[in-house]
């Protein structure tokens, strides 16, 4: 059994449980402790119900046991409602009777401070001894939708009945996440299951992506996020669920705290807390939303649609010119196409717009396209038809009354009729419109009061799928060849501290088939003149060493040596500054560099992020990177599309394209780079925990590029 | 009596009129022409409504006029809902009546191509003629909601009772614009009136906007605009507004390039760039929503408040732990403050804030705080206590039945007990918590369902009153000394085409008090010698030509020359070179200038706006304004504080502080010559349609700043 099957099956039985347990019942149905033995009457579970509490001799018609010990049947699920002291007790009941799941309402724990921390502690000692599995402490409890298992407190179960559908759904927040779903309900989005994890002690939120991933009821998986436990898990499971084609939208909180320093250009002073999540998004094509609105909206989307766009082409049809402005301005802002539409598809939709709409695109088939019969449905038709569109979307504004009547329903016999999605969005008060939406919303057709919100929602879908559909083409692509362990493994264990040594630091590189500048060591200022004179003159001395960081500050640098005696004279200033600052004993040697001249400097830095792994950041050098923080982010190891997007993402990308007169620089090169610099991260995670390239110069177009300098930091 | 005053009584007479004709009305209560009779019946008109028509005796019990002529009384408006070739005669005839406004609804003129535009104009003319008002063409006129003026024939106008409130709002769209006031109106915002102005053939939005400026009914004014008639009175009405302190929201579209395209088939009217609305909507404080959903959760909110917020320092308070890290994040997109309480106010909330709840910001009160009697109540009355707190917002998380009921109470209480305002989210459905949300409604407290919503609004309104207040508190500041016009005209008079070259466009600079290097003009090479000895060597020698724009190109600049030798071979290298291209002739001579040496080269420019007059820019040199478009823009005449903002606003604003181990630059000398430079371009902006200087070098702290190259373009 699989990991992932094994995860499955283990939370199938919380999901939908046979028979489940509530300790500390109450029998006050209204009361957090007896609300789920209501709930789970009212949502219509099918399994065995067993209210505890030694106080009561039945609950609603159940009998009431005093301990779990005295229920007749095998429990897999039992709810825990009791004062946080009494959770060790009776969750050892529970490990006695073989309880496959407890969910612990109860707060107090490790939210509340160090006692609660130990408690937490025993709780979960506790669980791995008996081999059961834990939800929360302090959470709201699951929902399954298609069993009727509600074993929850949340009074957003008392709408009855909830709306089943296709939105697995899994939240860090129990009371703002349960809200959600009620608001989300209420919209008419449906669900399949709901979790919410609180404390996540055991089970945490990626066991229910997981699961979600898997379930045949779940299209798409809703996920309220404050932190994940594992971030290398969260990004196989996103990339998993890439690859599926079932897309994760994540609302992720805690972006504030932001602890950014001044002007550093090392690569950890550039990684906030929110980083490591940005980059996970934008490479596994998690759709990340603003906030609980749009969260809500993108759901209903996907929920709602018979087929998935699988493009950026938008076609805009208004019923007033006003609207199809406001979207094109949206359109734009989402980066979406909205193409020029082709003569025959002008033609053919021109058949039912009168002549003062338009058939261009954004479309104004105007108030009196309903005039003729379908007239709306056929534009709606052509339009889909036209290879150029990935889909529609439609405002329609004040048409009520019989007229609005025929265009809803001539919308929603389109929408079931063609293979591209159609959104609609009607700007009205239910007071005037509700006839004409309740059709739409009976013909479950997605549609929003508010054209921004509909485009959005639509246009980040849209962007989701180019995004997928690349995806999905590179599977099974060659990766690059990893760097020779055995090589760099001595080199890596070089220097006693963390630190490696610039000369070291950029043999790891080249042995990873980075290029970097030439660059030797001399322990004499004759053997310096001798490699200068191999190298090639001009060169720069540097000393070398592990202990020294500002090479400049303590007279360890000199550059531009034109001639044997500069080499000479030069080295020997550098030992003499040394030696008076009692550095001499130090080194590793002075190194002989060759001077590379021309290019644009860029920074490369990985900053190993403790849950998630390397994180590759680039940037050009200098201002870009340390004032305008116009940098990109993406975890190692890097496909080379993925490296092209980050050189593509910095805002300053066309100052490598060449500016102002000069040559473009090596893009391909620069790419390629990245890519090794990455593997060379991702294979030696374990050892290396930061590595900056400062600066990377990057040559004009077929010239490569070099590491003029490299500092790599063990663990 | 003043323009503004006469605008006003003349709308006056448009919103309040004693009498209403409806030319071409329909016996179908229904159509277009015929809902114009009813909707005036039923939100109570009490004036006269004459129904013309010559194919009936009456509608709708009403005495039906053949033509206008034969109404036995004065006609104050007239709305036009005939044929669009009918429309002519019909004016004249209204015209001749004494007609004070007619609303035309009909459609097919400058929208519909040239014969349209030239209906329009032959519109205008009869009006202008006859001192007629015209509102639209293809308009759907306007709604005084205190005296039951309903000239529309909007669907939106079936809503009754129509809700009056402090909302007034103007909009270009009439379909969509009044969808928006039917949406608006269902959310709970109260309205003063609604004007549709269509084609803007005559009456245009900025009237609009003046008359509710002026309109005692109306606290706050919304607008949906594409284009405004005139951007001067557009700021002039913005700063009045300001000055006020009643907001403008606007939801200016059009401002991406298929919207602006869109824009220009719609409104048969140019689009002005979004970079001068952009301009004016940040230097007036116009507050700009980003969509139809956020106009009118400003507008309510706006509406409802006692009190306007005096800063940008926020208290959250929740009822749980997650909401309150969704909002932190928020305030800090919106660039809030959350400020810590004082010991007192922890103190004192921490009366009826349980153990397991927090008295920090953000607040967590649990959903215990409301066994205290009172105890929410005054948790928040507390918060507004606290002079470090300028406003409050609340999210109420699943908290139902009757601990919601008497949360949603003491919410009310505090709301109209405090001073500060208090805005409340409550995530969840209607059909569970609507017992709940009508307190809050029927207590006309701002409240939300989603925590972005209402930090959104609010967050935005606190950003507004800051500025507002501090640009109030600058009324009656001395402004700078224009520059002396007689002294400048002659060098403007000067050359023959437009450009004037950089030696005058300097003199002009200077005259101005705007620092430039120091220059000088030589005919032979003996005098560029003797004025480079003066000037101090080492100098630049450049040919100054109106009719040479590209001086490197053509051998005409020289750099660094420092003898006299050097001097006066780069002199005579100059000529030559200009000899062999014959562009000797077109010469003033040749420049003789200041080499000035370090500092940072920034841009600023003045792009004379059509509508809106002189426009400044201002960036970094090079990369900073030709790649990354990092710049930002006012309008002149600009105050040290507007300057002030534009050098802040750029996001490479960290270089002029000094990074990288360089000296701050002067900014006091930047700001000094922005104002400057924006007095210039404002003085003369009759007669300079283009000004750059480029660089304008800004020398270290207490150095100044000097413009090395400058170009003036006329008109």
């Amino acid at each position: 059994m699989s990991q992932a099957t094994g995860n499955r099956a283990m939370l199938e039985s919380l999901f939908r449980p046979r028979s489940v347990a509530i300790i500390g019942a109450s029998q006050n149905l209204q009361s957090i402790s007896g609300r789920p033995i209501r709930y789970l009457r009212e949502h219509g579970f099918q399994g065995s119900i067993y209210p505890i509490n030694p106080k009561y001799d039945s609950i609603a018609g159940e009998p009431c046991y005093p301990s779990i010990k005295e229920v007749p049947e095998e429990v897999d699920v039992a709810m825990v409602a009791v004062n946080y002291k009494m959770v060790p007790q009776v969750l050892e009941e529970c490990a006695a009777k073989g309880v496959k799941h407890a969910i612990l309402f109860t707060a107090g724990f490790a939210e509340a401070g160090e006692e609660g921390e130990k408690m937490q502690e025993q709780v979960m000692e506790l669980a791995r001894r008996s081999n059961m599995r834990i939800l929360g402490p302090n959470c709201q409890g699951v929902v399954d939708l298609y069993s009727g298992n509600a074993s929850s407190f949340s009074a957003s179960l008392e709408i009855k009945p909830l709306l089943k559908g296709s939105v697995g759904y899994v939240t860090q927040s129990g009371a703002l996440g349960y809200s959600i779903f009620n608001l989300a309900q209420e919209m008419g989005v449906g669900f399949s299951g709901i979790a919410s994890t609180g404390n996540e002690a055991d089970l945490n939120s990626l066991d229910f992506i997981e699961y979600y991933l898997e379930d045949e009821h779940t299209k798409v998986i809703l996920a309220y996020l404050e932190e994940v436990e594992n971030g290398k898990r969260f990004q196989e499971l996103a990339h998993r669920a890439l690859q599926k084609g079932k897309p994760i939208i994540c609302l992720k909180v805690g972006s504030s705290d932001v602890g950014q320093k001044a002007a550093a250009s090392h690569t950890a002073s550039m990684v906030s807390s929110d980083t490591s999540y940005e980059a996970v998004f934008k490479q596994k094509g998690v759709i990340r939303v603003g906030g609980v609105k749009e969260m809500i909206h993108m759901a209903l989307l996907v929920e709602r649609i018979n087929n998935m766009p699988d493009g950026t082409n938008l076609a805009i049809v208004t019923t007033s010119g006003g609207a199809g402005i406001l979207l094109a301005d949206e359109a734009s802002r989402l980066k979406l196409e909205v193409p020029e539409l082709d003569q025959a598809t002008q033609e053919n939709i021109g058949q039912y717009i009168p002549d003062f709409g338009s058939t261009l695109n954004p479309v104004d088939v105007t108030a009196q396209v309903i005039n003729e019969a379908e007239g709306f449905q056929k534009v709606l038709t052509s339009l889909t038809e036209y290879p150029h569109i990935d889909a529609i979307i439609i405002v329609i504004s004040m048409i009520y009354g019989e007229s609005g009547k025929m265009m809803a329903e001539d919308v929603v016999k389109a929408f079931h009729q063609v293979d591209k999605p159609i959104v609609v969005t009607w700007p009205a008060g239910d007071q005037l419109m509700w006839d004409n939406l309740k059709i739409l919303e009976e013909g479950n057709v997605p549609w929003y009061k508010f054209p921004e919100e509909g485009i959005n929602a639509l246009g980040k879908l849209m962007q989701y799928r180019s995004f997928c559909l690349k995806y999905q083409s590179e599977t099974g692509v060659q990766s690059v060849k990893p760097p020779d362990r055995e090589k760099l493994a001595p080199l890596l264990a070089k220097d006693e501290d963390n630190t490696i040594s610039e000369y070291y630091s950029k043999k790891l590189l080249s042995l990873s088939d980075i290029p970097v500048n030439r660059c030797e060591l001399a322990s004499s200022s004759q053997e310096a003149v001798k490699q200068a004179q191999d190298i090639g003159l001009p060169v720069v001395l540097k000393v070398d060493s592990p202990k020294i960081s500002h090479k400049s500050d303590v007279g360890g640098v000199k550059l531009n040596l034109s001639s044997a005696a500069e080499v000479e004279k030069g080295y020997e200033e550098i030992m003499r500054n040394l030696q008076k600052q009692s550095l001499d004993s130090l080194i590793n040697g002075i190194m002989v560099q060759e001077m590379v001249k021309g290019g644009t400097e860029t920074i490369v830095g990985v900053k190993n992020e403790p849950k998630f792994g390397p994180l590759v950041m680039f940037g050009l050098g200098g201002i870009y990177v340390e004032v305008l923080k116009d940098v990109a982010f993406r975890f190692a190891p890097l496909s080379p599309r993925e490296a092209q997007e980050m050189v593509e993402e910095i805002r300053a990308y066309k100052v490598l394209q060449g500016v102002r007169g000069e040559e473009p620089r090596d893009i391909k090169a620069l790419i390629d780079a990245l890519v090794k610099i990455s593997h060379f991260a991702y294979e030696f995670e374990n050892e290396v925990g930061q590595l900056d390239i400062n600066p990377l110069v990057v040559l004009p177009e077929g010239q490569g590029v070099k590491a003029l300098d490299a500092l790599v930091i063990k663990h």
